[in-house]
């Protein structure tokens, strides 16, 4: 599809389209930057691509395809790194959980001819670095562009079949829905969830030894999205507060809401809160995005619980 | 090990234990009894036992042990009812997610010569009814027992041979510490769980659609709980309410705090947050009480994603 991609990060993301990438065989040339030496010498190690640098520049110069996939507090140093390298015609989006941000970030530095393409797939895993990507981590996954007004038509549909070949189904939405809809199915699942394991690893009353070993009656869902990576999610924080400070205002007012019911004791109220919260898993069952298996389908651990 | 073993209730619970029994050969009789007659005649179409009554206390007559698996609400009206036909001697537990309130509702009834030994395993899914139980349910969970001043330690013992013999390890405790314990480690995690998936159903500016489909971003964990059974999650509700409380004011405190990290910009404290969780999920692995697999092993969904 591609003559050459450059593949700027090089972590969860950025390894599973460089393996995506060979197993489709999307590009002749697959080039790979990072800024930490030893992730690039791990990612060479891998045998994820055809060339490394540290020197991101040096990565996009002729790539047909730039893929940034940092952090997105990352997202202007790295545009203006790249710019004055990146090839007239070139298409360059990213993978950041924040649009509004990165397109203000980016999009002053890009030069003219350059097919600039917010992106964001809706994949990952609590893992993080290039040993943690595999190549089926987009399929059946959604990638969304939030294209800028004047987007070349041709260029968007090129970079869709890209993502399309690589297992990701498309949609198109505009930045500001883009960030309130993440922002309720993504990143105020994660703040709880870092949030509510801060709180059992702080309490007094009951060890954190307790906490561990009882974790399997519910507590043990949480831990994985609080295992994802902290420089991310710093960054997702920061960079889309309004949406998340609007999700975290509403979640609150209705937690105060169901606060009282306990403490007044309306049975009622409970009980029909906690039936219709039932339906929308079967509908995400219904719509492929989690498996139709008791406790996600989780194997008992092999090894004996330890006391 | 038991001559006689009576299931007052036939839910997850019931049925698993139901299943456990006769694989692991532990009674000459399972004496099963619900409410429901449509319930029932489930249990003895799945052939889950030998005898089937919709008399909770016709089924614990003449039997050594008696296992109460019904929501923790329902406690009372169960124990008044059984109290009579109960045999000296007689083992009686219960499952209950919640213990100081079951012992008061219970322990009244409870006939001398009758040893009465509160308990609870942790174990479960988000299924629910007898067609949801299965043998292998406690395995590598802990059952944890709540005796009361003056508890026969034969009758411990062998109840906790029981258990073991099903699959579980075993604890004891104070009720009190059991109800601290289970609020932080199983209510609050349903409780945040269903409250933040009826947020998400109410939002207007995203849509329930899109909460679907987009799911898989993080959200789709918390709806696995918010699935749970709601009359069982009212009775916890209503049943360990100081205890949930107390937690729910903590966790609220500290969502404020991190909600001002957020409006301020504090990138630095969100990243100490974001680091600190992380160890919990490690240490839970190594305890045998979760999977070592991204996203809980789940295998990507057979079907194809919906628009």
């Amino acid at each position: 599809m591609f003559e050459k991609v450059a593949l700027v990060g090089i972590g969860l993301i950025g390894s599973s389209l460089a393996r995506a990438i060979r197993q489709n065989h999307l590009a002749g040339h697959v080039a790979i930057s990072t800024r930490s030496p030893e992730t690039l010498k791990r990612a060479e190690q891998l045998g994820l691509g055809d060339s490394y640098t540290t020197d991101a520049a040096e990565a996009v110069r002729d790539a047909d395809l730039v893929i940034v996939s940092v952090p997105v507090g990352a997202s202007e140093a790295v545009a203006k790194q790249i710019a004055p390298a990146l090839k007239p015609g070139a298409i360059l989006t990213d993978v950041g959980s924040t649009k509004l941000s990165v397109i203000a970030q980016m999009q002053p530095h890009v030069p003219a001819g350059v097919h600039f393409i917010p992106g964001h797939p809706l994949a990952g895993t609590e893992d993080s670095g290039p040993d943690s990507g595999f190549a089926d981590l987009f399929r059946n996954r959604w990638c969304i562009f939030t294209p800028l007004p004047g987007t070349d038509p041709a260029a968007l549909e090129r970079l869709s079949e890209f993502w399309r070949r690589c297992g990701a189904n498309i949609d198109t939405m505009d930045a500001d829905h883009h960030d309130r809809t993440l922002a309720i199915v993504s990143h105020l699942p994660h703040i709880i969830a870092y949030n509510i394991v801060g709180t059992a690893d702080d309490l007094q009353t009951v060890t954190k030894q307790e906490v561990i070993k009882y974790s399997a009656s519910g507590f043990r869902d949480f831990t994985r999205l609080a295992a994802s990576d902290p420089t991310m999610w710093r960054d997702v924080c920061l960079h889309n507060k309004d949406a998340i400070l609007e999700m975290l205002a509403r979640f609150s007012e209705d937690l105060a809401s169901l606060q009282r019911a306990i403490r007044w004791g309306d049975g009622e109220k409970l009980f029909d809160l906690f039936t219709r919260t039932r339906a929308i898993r079967r509908s995400i069952i219904e719509a492929g995005q989690d498996i139709d298996a008791p406790n996600f389908g989780r194997q008992v651990a092999e090894q004996p619980a330890k006391p």
